[in-house]
C-alpha cells in the first residue's frame, strides 16, 4: 500500500497520539510549575545567525549544529544554522531586549533544539529542553541558585518518577583546592577525571590522577575531597575540616552553605544533597553545579542539571549579566520512561464526550448538547459519519470515556442518557 | 555596550515578555477551542527527508524550503529539509501510523513552519500555523467541512476581533460551470482570475476574462456566477437559477447546500456566508473552500482558510484519505493586531504574588507562604535580592499584581497583608 518510505528521519521523536497527550501533559506540568514560580516565558527564533550560534561555541557543538541553506529570496543573509540550546539564544534576546526587561530576569523557554548527531538509542536530533534562568543586571545572589533548584524540584515532581535526587556543588571548591595544591596547570584534566569518576571503577581514577603525577598525598587529598557527599549539614563541616585556605575554596564553602541552606527553607526537600563527585563538564560554569539522578533508575542518566555562570553574554556586550540556570530534557527523557514501562501512551480518552445523532435530522440537537457540555469544560466529538449505530459506537469506545445516542426523541425533550464507556452507567442529562 | 548585532534575523517574530503573554494566551485559546472539539493534538518533526516534503509542491514552495546541511555524523542520511506547512508531513504521519489511529482522524497540529521568503512587512520566514484537520479512511461525509468551519468559529472568537466573516464556497461550482462552458482548457487561468478578482478593479477581471477570448455571453455567465454570495437560504436558489446542468456542478450545489446548513446547525453563526469568489489558488483543494475576513481589518487577508481535499497522501499510499482542513496563521496575525493596535502586551503581570523578604530570616515563612498560595493556585515569586526595600517593591510593581512585605512580625504570627500594587488596597493573609 505505501509508495514511500514515511518514517520520520532517525533521531526524530514521532508520537502516536495517546503517547502525544502524555508528553503534553508532563510538559504542560512542567510549564506550570515554572510559571508558579514567576518564570516569564519567551521564544527565540529556531534560525539564528552562525556566528551567533557559534560564538562561544566550539568542539562537538560546532560539528553538530545543522547549517541552513539560503533560498533565491534570502541569499543576502547572513550565514545560518539551527539553534542547539537554549541559553545562546538567551544571551542575543537579553542583550538585545534589555530596555524592555525586569532584572532580575526570571526566564522560562519551552522549545525544541537541533544537534545533527550520529542516531543512537537515547539521543535525538530534535528535542524539547525546558529551561529557567534567573539573569541578574550585574549582581545576582546566590540565594537565586537555590531559587532555580527548588523551581526545578517542583517541575520533577510532576514527572513519573518514584524518586529523584538533585546532587549540588560548587566548581569554586575543586579549583580553589587545585589551586592551593598548586596544580592549577592540570586543573582542566582534574575537572574532567572527577566528572567521568562514576562512569569507571574506582582504581581507574586514581591511576588517572596518579599518571598526571601529582603525588600520592595530592591524589588522597583529591579522592578524599570527591567523597565528600550528603546533606549540608555534614557536608559543609567536612569541607572546612580539609584544612583548605585558598580563598576561592573558602568562597565556593560559602556559597554551598548559603545555597543548600535556602534550598531547604524554599523547598523543604529531602531530595537536595551536596556532592563533590558533581563539577558539570563544561568550563561555561563557575560557581554552584547541579546534577539530578533518579536512584531506581540510574540508567537515565542525569535528569536535570545546570548551574551558575559568571557572564551569560560576555561575547555580545560588556555589560555583566551573571546568571544561573537549570533544564529537563524532556524528549530523552520521556524516551526513557516509555523504555522502563513509566509513561503510557494516555488511558484518558482525548474526548469526555460523544454525541451519536440517529440522523443529520439531530445535529442542531446535538450542536445545542455539544454547546453545553462544553460551557461545562468538556471536550464533545460529534459522530457524523453515515454508518450504522455500531459502527458510531465502536468509534466512540475508541476516542470517548462517555458517549450518548441522540435520536428524535432525546432531540425533541432536550434530554439524553450520558453513559460511560468502560463501566456501562448512565447519566441523565 | 554591544559588541554584536544581536537583532533577530530579518523575518523572525520575537517578543517581549508581556508581549509574549498575550500572543500565548491566545494559542492557548486557539489550543482549547479545538481540544473542545475533539481533535488530537500531534507533533511531526520539524526536519523532514526532501523527498518527502517536496513529493507534490512545487514553485514557490520548492523555491523557499530550507534546506539543511548534513552534518558530519549525519552524513549518510537522506537529503532534509525544514517542514513548510502542517499538511505534508501529516500525510507522512497519517500513512506511517495507520494502526495506531481510529477514522475518522481528528487531528490538531499547532507549531511552527518555515519557508525563505523575501523579507517584507506582514510576511514571516518562521511562523506558527494551528492547523485542524479530518481525515477520513475511503469517504468522509460532508458534514465534517462543516464541523471544521464551526471549529474555526469558535476558535477565531478567540482572537481580539470586533467581527469576521467566513465566505464558503465549492471549487466543484466553477469547474463544473466552466464545463458546462466547454471552457475547460482554460480552467487554471479562469480559477486564477476569480482568485484574484478582489484585489484589482471589477473593469480588469473582464478585461482579463476576455483577453482569453472567451466570448462576452461566457464572461457575463462567470461574472455573474462570481457576484452570488449571501446567507445560504439565498445563495443556493441563486445557483439552481443559473440552470447549470453539469453534473459536477449539481453535486457542488448539493455539497454547499449540506455544509451551510450543517454549519447553522452545528454553530448557530452569523458569521458564515457563501461567496462565490473564493475559490482558493492551491489546486490542492476539490470541494469545500472557505477564507475569512475581518470587515473591518480587510487590510489583514484572508485571517483563516481551508478546505476539502479528495486525498491527503496519494504521493505516499494507494489508500484513499480525503480529508478537510483549516489553519488561523498566528504568527503573521499577531503581527497585524499588533499594528491595528488589537493586542497589546499582557497587562496582567506575569507573577500574581511577589513575597519580599526583609532578610534571609525570613525566606523560610516567604517559602511556606508561597507554597500556600501556590496551592491555591497563584504564580509567586520572592524577591531574594540583596537590595533595600524600596528597590525590591519597585521590581515588584513591575512584575506583580500583589506584593507582600515579610519581616520578623509576618515570619512569627504566619499573617501578612498583601498590597494591591494597582489600588493600594490591602487583604489580611
Amino acid at each position: 500500500m505505501k509508495k514511500f518510505n514515511t518514517s520520520p528521519i532517525s533521531g526524530m521523536q514521532e508520537l502516536t497520539p495517546a503517547m502525544q497527550a502524555e508528553f503534553n501533559r508532563l510538559k504542560s506540568g512542567i510549564t506550570a510549575a515554572y510559571a508558579q514560580h514567576g518564570f516569564q516565558s519567551i521564544e527565540t527564533p529556531t534560525i539564528d545567525r552562525t556566528e551567533i550560534l557559534l560564538a562561544k561555541a566550539g568542539g562537538d557543538t560546532e560539528k553538530q549544529i545543522y547549517k541552513v541553506v539560503k533560498t533565491a529570496e534570502t541569499a543576502n543573509d547572513a550565514d545560518q544554522a539551527l539553534r542547539f540550546d537554549h541559553t545562546v539564544p538567551l544571551a542575543r534576546y537579553t542583550v538585545e531586549h534589555a530596555n524592555d526587561l525586569t532584572f532580575p530576569f526570571k526566564v522560562t523557554q519551552i522549545g525544541r533544539n537541533f544537534r545533527g548527531e550520529r542516531a543512537q538509542k537515547g539521543r535525538f536530533r530534535e528535542f524539547y529542553q525546558c529551561d529557567v534562568d534567573v539573569i541578574g543586571w550585574n549582581t545576582l545572589p546566590v540565594a537565586y541558585d537555590a531559587e532555580v533548584i527548588a523551581t526545578l524540584v517542583d517541575a520533577l515532581k510532576v514527572l513519573p518518577l518514584p524518586s529523584f535526587v538533585v546532587r549540588v556543588s560548587n566548581r569554586k571548591l575543586l579549583s580553589g583546592l587545585l589551586q592551593a595544591l598548586n596544580l592549577n596547570h592540570l586543573s582542566a584534566e582534574i575537572f574532567n577525571i572527577v566528572d567521568h569518576a562514576e562512569k569507571v571503577p574506582p582504581e581507574k581514577t586514581v591511576e588517572a590522577l596518579q599518571d598526571l603525577g601529582l603525588g600520592t598525598e595530592n591524589v588522597v587529598k583529591i579522592t578524599t575531597f570527591m567523597q565528600i557527599h550528603g546533606d549540608y549539614t555534614e557536608v559543609v563541616p567536612k569541607l572546612r575540616d580539609l584544612g583548605c585556605q585558598d580563598a576561592t575554596f573558602l568562597e565556593g564553602v560559602e556559597e554551598l552553605d548559603i545555597v543548600l541552606k535556602t534550598v531547604q527553607e524554599l523547598s523543604a526537600t529531602t531530595e537536595v544533597i551536596a556532592d563533590m563527585m558533581i563539577v558539570r563538564g563544561l568550563d561555561y560554569y563557575t560557581g554552584t553545579v547541579f546534577e539530578t539522578i533518579a536512584p531506581d533508575y540510574r540508567e537515565f542518566g542525569s535528569i536535570c542539571s545546570g548551574g551558575r555562570y559568571e557572564n551569560l553574554a560576555n561575547h555580545y556586550t560588556d555589560q555583566a549579566l551573571p546568571g544561573v540556570g537549570g533544564s529537563i530534557g524532556l524528549t530523552r527523557l520521556f524516551a526513557a520512561f516509555v523504555d522502563a514501562g513509566l509513561a503510557k501512551a494516555s488511558e484518558s480518552k482525548p474526548v469526555d464526550v460523544c454525541l451519536l445523532p440517529i440522523s443529520s435530522n439531530e445535529y442542531q440537537a446535538c450542536a445545542k448538547f455539544a454547546t453545553d457540555l462544553r460551557a461545562e469544560g468538556k471536550t464533545v466529538d460529534l459522530v457524523l459519519t453515515e454508518k450504522k449505530l455500531g459502527d458510531k459506537m465502536k468509534y466512540a469506545s475508541k476516542v470517548a470515556q462517555f458517549a450518548a445516542v441522540i435520536g428524535e426523541t432525546e432531540a425533541a425533550s432536550g434530554h439524553y442518557k450520558l453513559r460511560n464507556l468502560k463501566t456501562g452507567a448512565e447519566i441523565e442529562k
